[in-house]
């Protein structure tokens, strides 16, 4: 039986700013990418989050990112390698304090925003990333984006990896993501998007953006929470999974 | 054979401020108090303070302080306990992590400034801090001044506590710190202030303000290494030390 | 013809972080408080708010607090006043930059949170935001809690001041709000509380917790826009005060 | 007769971290580049630094950065035109109220580390710090790499400008600085760098790497204070300049 897991950052509130939506969206999905200070949260955040997660019984994974409140880690920032493996070794200990404190562990780590993205071509930053989860915990699985060099540095490194997919974005040819900024990048329609979900899972295969069938694997989907339109369309893709016949599972069991 | 650890605050530079002192005073005491990126320091300087740390054979200490970089965290900040707790834990296992990362683990905590002098006689304040040790690590030791409430409400939960003494302090009648306001708080002369400490690690007392003897327990002497003057007066404390037969152990051999 | 301006926080947003209701509640009020980069904002939401409030014709106030974002400005930080005044004119002095680009200019000062609470009672800490003020501006208005140390200073120093006054709070028989903690402290009938404020600028009084009547001085209501229910009480203060025939005026009317 | 300004960063620590050689080094010079709680300093420190200033009679300048402290603001960040355009205009006004409320006013500004660097090739980024100028205070001198993008849309846009050198840094024949990373981009020489100084600023040329003369416009000299040979190396700087009969001027006299 195919197996697939639904993670979705959590906890990214800060301060007197809160996520409302957290606990709706964390009954749909089986991994939660919870972060961890830098880029958002704080650590009364992060113990609410965490305790959350471990209640919904889900993955708990570390979602670190550049020290960039302001920016909300969406912005590059060239921080050497050095810096940033001491951010992410820095961060996964911060929520693994609060994973013990509760009386759970960690399962996973993604990398938040443009650290992810940079990831995704720059191998001395992706090795930086692997480095600092292979110190720290090297049973710790990395979810990243299918057909990465963060990955393929990670299998190097000898980490478990968890290819991760996008029900809403169009894919080039080679398999990468096609750049937001091209027409077409963005699957609108919902239904489209949920029937290119379930085809990833359950063939293995996705229409890119030049007709052409290409390969893919989906260890996981990508969802969002971040509103009443993101956490429907999460519910749909949910359904539509568990109507053909795919599991919605944990992390841990799809790649363990 | 009486022994006693010499503890100081290392690792509390800031991006580009770095401490160049720390690799001089590390020689000469046997307990890292290291700064966890709240009142101080950063990834890359925790880092390599732990690896400074465990070269030079010192224990490793995480030293928690309140989210004030403008301030060092000196400054009093009114934070619910929870909040407190929260922030020792998120700065504790950030800590760890680079201990881990690093082939070491923490033997102690001790609370940074204002949240180390609240602490004295806030009890909601010193059970938070003592819950978030307990949570993380029950073995971890909680040094702390000799007869504070951080201390009692320790021993209350379990954990080990070591007492910390200052060479350069006045004491009242009641065991407590003279405060710094106060003509006399400072022991200025250098000799009499060295030969206090040994009395207090040997006799177990030293005088009091007003003239009278008061019983002290001195599991660890607290030192500065913050310039050529710190520096030299705590050569001259261990040397004085040693000459009376008194052993300078880290806080795990004198405490465990 | 009695004169009262309504007062509002605005641009307390934060990077990703947004306030969607400060379009809204810009409609209501006359003086618009904006939040300066310490507890809460950005220069980029700061630019928004100063346009959004210039677009409105409200009045533009700078809302200086600590430099505590985690925190939201909220708990009290044991600053020096020095620390306080160079805290105040930095905010000034960035907001007014704003206000400035944008064709616009400051009319008055209201600080934020645990400063604001502060200074009510701490006459080093009330003359420190003053002096701030006077020397950055002296034809800025100080807006402060009626009866409060601060505004006496602010008097002193020779600063136009405008006295504020809350729609949802109880009042001691010696004019100072009833503590939080205290039952009673809050107004929670809502027809009760617009009747009392229309009573407070009108006559110049309000029943006191113990029932009896006091004198109190209204220059300006303080209201909240954060969340539907706030606004509508909004509305109804706004729509009780004019039905009474009092105008609704910015500060610089009001106290001019 | 030929004049030159020569510029220096101050109050570039922060908190507890200070910078003990400002003192020194502003005897020397004519231009105070002054950081504005970005990438360095706070409002305590920009306090002192600016009365430091104006007790030295030299010109006081903003020197924004991007908001990384952890960095230094050397590390490239990115912003949108918009997010630097309200950093900048933050920073000015936040130095400006300070000048203020000490009797000065500023002179001049000069974009600080991964900003000024980035500013040199990036015209949308150039053009936003001088958007944020212009609107500020259109008499405010840019203070700009010679050559550089910055200095071209600040003329385009009606900004005065100063172009600034460096002693110890190689010329690519078509007036851009060697990039460090290439060998000889560094003058090691003290003498000869000395001596190029004197000719750009007397003849209005200088060696290239490459051995041709170019031509260069030197209206200020960039120079450093921290630390006693760069404190040494500005004393040798300036004794040459004005041994060749050369005037050290601020820039408003230099470019006014």
């Amino acid at each position: 039986m195919k197996k697939v897991d639904l993670n979705c950052d959590l906890g990214e509130g800060f301060g007197a700013y809160r996520m409302d939506m957290d606990g709706k969206i964390i009954k749909c999905i089986t991994s939660a990418n919870i972060a961890c200070g830098y880029h958002a949260s704080d650590p009364l955040i992060m113990d609410q989050t965490v305790q959350m997660a471990l209640h919904a019984g889900v993955g708990l994974g570390a979602h670190p990112g550049y020290p960039d409140l302001m920016g909300f880690g969406r912005r590059n920032l060239q921080a050497s390698p050095a810096e940033v493996q001491a951010y992410v070794t820095y961060q996964l200990g911060a929520l693994h304090a609060f994973a013990l404190a509760r009386g759970g562990r960690l399962s996973h780590v993604k990398p938040h925003g443009a650290m992810y993205n940079m990831a995704v071509k720059d191998s001395s930053l992706a090795k930086a990333i692997c480095a600092a989860i292979y110190q720290f915990d090297k049973d710790l699985i990395l979810l990243g984006l299918f057909g990465s060099c963060m990955l393929a540095e990670a299998e190097k490194m000898g980490l478990s990896i968890a290819r991760e997919v996008f029900a809403d974005r169009a894919y080039e040819p080679d398999g990468t993501l096609v750049a937001r900024t091209k027409p077409g990048a963005m699957i609108e329609n919902e239904d489209l998007a949920v029937e290119r979900v379930v085809r990833m899972v359950q063939e293995g295969c996705v229409q890119a953006i030049d007709g052409t069938d290409i390969a893919i694997c989906a260890d996981s989907i990508c969802v969002h929470g971040d509103g009443p339109k993101a956490l429907l369309f999460t519910q749909k893709i949910r359904m539509a999974l568990e109507h053909a016949g795919i599991q919605i599972a944990p992390l841990a069991e799809v790649v363990g």
